[in-house]
């Protein structure tokens, strides 16, 4: 089942399901936004999902042509957002680039921290570089969207509380890591609001690709039309129920709270990068310096996880400006 | 004028009015949550404002008797929380305490990280330790809830944007700190979620307490009912403007984000504490070795704050389990 937000007089937008191929919607019933649906997920679901064969079918009464225009993120306001550095190829390579070393405890204990959850963006919001000195960039990632979850769950009791995956842009701005990172108190002016995919998809959708809790899918990443990367979802050191059993250790998640993956990276820089401080650690590793510049303005972006020829989330498309 | 949540139907309960006394109580006309009024604050307070002359006057028809046991969190669901370190002396003693030292640059920027904003706790919330190991501590602190800040607002256009004030418990497992401190991507797995007085009060309510951006009252910490510190907030080294300028340097603040000032410290050593650690630290200085325990199942803690003889905000008063 795929399901989006439109925009409407609530700030969280009006829950729509949407068709397998994207181009049709039908208005939830029940529940008016994503994150009440997710407050009852067990009540709603039959009807959702009962809506989602009719629209596929092509016999949904009250269908209508899907404009992606109309799409905010899934959920705008989430309660709660966590992002996890699960990729340690792109662990490894950041935090040289920036002269520091991955921790070891990396390799055990996922690296994450609490992040902005409210007015979170849509596909298409234009990235603002605010300052080009801030160093400008962007981070593909995956994410899965919980129920309640409650405090202490174990990783190997987490499938049922991970009820939607979606993919998102976690921008970021490198000059202003460089000076966070020293505070040890983690991200915040470095991180602006992310943005997200226009859908959120059930585990169902995944199929095959879902694999050892990992999305065993390519990323493909375009910047100004060009590939920029395609890593594979494969290479996650931790686990989605791991990720999220970190994130409830001394605290419950209540429903639609938002577990981020990291930058999606492979230990093969063949498959190019979804972040441009990989590109750039890269170039140091392979010719002394760092080519690759941060966004400029005028600069499209596009991310992207296609599955049997489709667009699996909706495509992140942004123009980059000031 | 002072706001409360009491329990309800809604995750973010009913908003109700509270009396200066503190004693009784009336249901907000319109808005029916504190997040709903301060999503449409300037058209709601006018009558907010007049339910609370009605009610101080003892002229509210529909005025109830206050039952403490009934209040919420005021924001138990806050879009954003925000905490900041503006007391440096409790950042001296508590990164000394870890062996560490205060960056130079927290002179100038303030240290914050974000915090957990779902799922917060009432003023009377049991303290679970979860494990001894731990090492379960409190944080007694001031926080301003804003309404909508635009993203880059100065500190010096920040007034209008600190609508109400409040007082919480920090509540930290030290043991944790100490790990998490390494991985330099901030506070998670030691930071459960805060509980929080059950007042929230306007600006005006501070009377002259309120100067230069600082609350100037003392917070009295008891512990089993011995006084434990009743530093003064005078002494916080940045403004709420300043801190909440940080916080939407890179991102609007939706209403409702609480920003916190970090544990109420003072240079003075004979003020006491408004956490365990500093007064552990204070010890290693004094004696060589610290002998305050980290909390204990059985222990109680109230945090309060007086103006002219009521408590203002209410008293934080918790009982330690584990």
């Amino acid at each position: 089942m795929k399901l989006a937000s439109l925009r409407s007089d609530s700030k969280h937008g009006q829950l729509v399901v949407v068709s397998k191929d994207n181009k049709s919607a039908v208005k939830a019933q029940g529940p008016t936004s994503l994150l009440e649906a997710l407050e009852n997920w067990s009540e709603v679901v039959p009807t959702l999902e009962q809506a989602y064969r009719s629209l596929n079918s092509g016999s949904a009464a009250d269908a209508f042509a899907l404009r992606l225009e109309d799409c905010l993120a899934p959920l705008p306001y989430a309660p709660g957002f966590y992002d996890g550095s699960a990729f340690l190829s792109h662990v490894v390579r950041a935090r040289r680039s920036r002269g520091d070393e991955m921790p070891e405890s990396a390799r055990v204990t996922p690296l994450m921290y609490q992040g902005v959850s409210d007015c979170l963006l849509p596909f298409n919001a234009p990235i603002e570089l605010m300052d080009p000195n801030f160093g400008g960039d962007f981070e593909g990632e995956f994410a899965a969207i919980t129920d309640f979850v409650p405090r202490g769950t174990p990783a190997e009791k987490m499938d049922p509380h991970l009820v939607l995956f979606t993919l998102f842009n976690d921008i970021t701005y490198r000059e202003i890591v460089k000076t966070e990172i020293q505070t040890k108190f983690g991200f915040l002016q470095s991180k602006p609001n992310s943005s997200f995919a226009p859908f959120v998809v059930t585990r169902d959708e995944l199929g095959d690709a879902w694999k050892d809790g990992r999305i065993e899918l390519e990323m493909e990443v375009r910047l100004n039309g060009e590939l920029f990367g395609n890593p594979s979802g494969r290479e996650m050191n931790f686990s989605f129920q791991q990720l999220v059993a970190h994130a409830c250790r001394t605290r419950p998640l209540s429903p639609g709270n938002i577990v981020g993956t990291g930058t999606v990276s492979n230990e093969d820089k063949n498959r190019g990068f979804a972040c441009l401080t990989e590109a750039r650690y890269q170039e140091i590793m392979d010719t002394g310096n760092p080519v690759t510049p941060w966004l400029k303005v005028g600069d499209n972006l596009r991310i992207d996880v296609r599955l049997a020829g489709t667009s699996l989330f909706g495509c992140i498309d942004e123009k980059v400006i000031v």
